[in-house]
């Protein structure tokens, strides 16, 4: 069965018994309009046998005033239907007015990541991400949290707010999920026109083709030739290509572009 | 007995295993420098019959570059014999580096709170409160938080956190403790010169009258007979006084000043 719940208030209630009962819970938070990416992180979610909670969330604060908000596809119905095959499950899909009544004003900003990369383009996007996101952790009490690896600097904030505040919550980030032609699969894919779509194929491939010139060539070399290559569509236009080294000693490549008004974000480890 | 817990990890440990218990647990914040003030707020948790723990943490943040963080009363050993009568207790005594680790960077803000009255005198000052409340709560995982109702905004701004952020934990605020001459039980209180401490007393003598002239005067005219008041002391200097309505209809009137380098706070009901 799926049990789907409108507010807050039940969802803590129904995760409070959940805790009593001793069992754990699994959280994977979205924007509905559901593929295979959020399918995946759902599965795994399952596989750990703990109660499975899915939210269903388009969330305004994360959205600057010139962005898709507005236009960002809702269809609970067919969401709920992708979501049969993994029953039993509870889906969270409350309305922006239970989640922000109109007194709100807390916000939570991890201060290092909101304003590098992604943040540069979106100003408040991360600071309502990490705000939201906290609010769904204390209403759904999660023992693990799912989130893709598509949104790469989203996982790293998510996971040092937890760090940070001492939220006492596993974030998992499982691998993106992508179309036969690289394309990571993303709720945005679907504002592509045909012709867009080709050119955003060309994404992952200047990420492969990037990671293998890794072992011999430097970070600024990559990131010209990321920035050539794209070049190629007149349709891209890049707003970042960056490097971002991390504690083990390994590299992330990021890329975010324009595509249209469509922004596609991508990413590969070197 | 007084268990002493000096990491998080233990603390969060500790916590985990009372709730397991089925025991609710009752917090009390303190930055230590004990006074009965405190003691009201401890004695109020102990008679639920819950779990007690008690912090005591000089929290960095929410002290100004040129406030009285390195001056601030500490003295661990002294605290521990105050608590003493109210054994069992767990007193939960971080270090700095514990709390805010090198890499430390996510805060909170109540957006709406923070920047008037004290907030404006004290920049950054709620937000440090915010965040480290915020991260004391996810420790010590409360059903229940003490605070005294002295700091008047500081248990509004506690309040609407735990409301915007769906922190299931009760605040419950504890009137204000005072010295037989009315002034307000502070830690920085030892920070006055017998001279500067006989001024003080006219604070609270101020909001007396002033609570009395509220059945005839408008707020404008007993803002004036305060600062008035006040005045009769050279050495108060008068930060702001200031009446702020609430929902119910009732009024506070709120004061803080400066005697010397000290700042004091007091407010009362009309």
């Amino acid at each position: 069965m799926i049990e789907v719940i409108n507010t807050s208030k039940e969802m803590s209630r129904v995760s409070d018994n959940i805790k009593k009962s001793g069992k754990n819970i699994s959280f994977v938070p979205t924007m509905g309009a559901l593929h295979r990416g959020h399918l995946s992180l759902i599965s795994k979610a399952k596989k750990s046998g703990d109660a499975v909670i899915v939210s269903i969330f388009v969330n305004p604060t994360q959205f600057g005033p010139k962005e898709d908000f507005a236009k960002y596809p809702r269809n609970l119905k067919k969401d709920l239907a992708l979501l049969k095959p993994f029953a039993p499950l509870i889906v969270f899909a409350p309305s922006a007015k239970n989640i922000y009544p109109n007194d709100f004003g807390t916000f939570v900003d991890v201060e290092d990541l909101s304003c590098k990369l992604c943040g540069e383009f979106r100003p408040g996007h991360f600071k309502g991400v990490a705000t939201v996101v906290l609010k769904l952790f204390n209403i759904v009490k999660p023992d693990f949290a799912f989130f893709g690896k598509k949104d790469y600097q989203q996982q790293l904030l998510i996971k040092k707010m937890a760090k940070d505040l001492n939220l006492n919550i596993k974030i998992v980030t499982c691998p993106t999920i992508r179309e036969k032609d690289g394309l990571a699969l993303s709720s945005r894919n679907a504002y592509l026109s045909p012709v867009e779509r080709k050119s955003a194929s060309l994404i992952y491939k200047a990420l492969k083709t990037a990671k293998k010139m890794a072992k011999s060539k430097n970070a600024e070399k990559i990131i010209s030739f990321i920035k050539r290559f794209l070049a190629a569509s007149p349709l891209i236009k890049v707003e970042y290509a960056s490097i971002v080294k991390k504690a083990n000693g390994a590299a992330q490549i990021l890329i975010a572009v324009k595509i249209g008004s469509t922004r596609l974000i991508d990413n590969i480890l070197i």
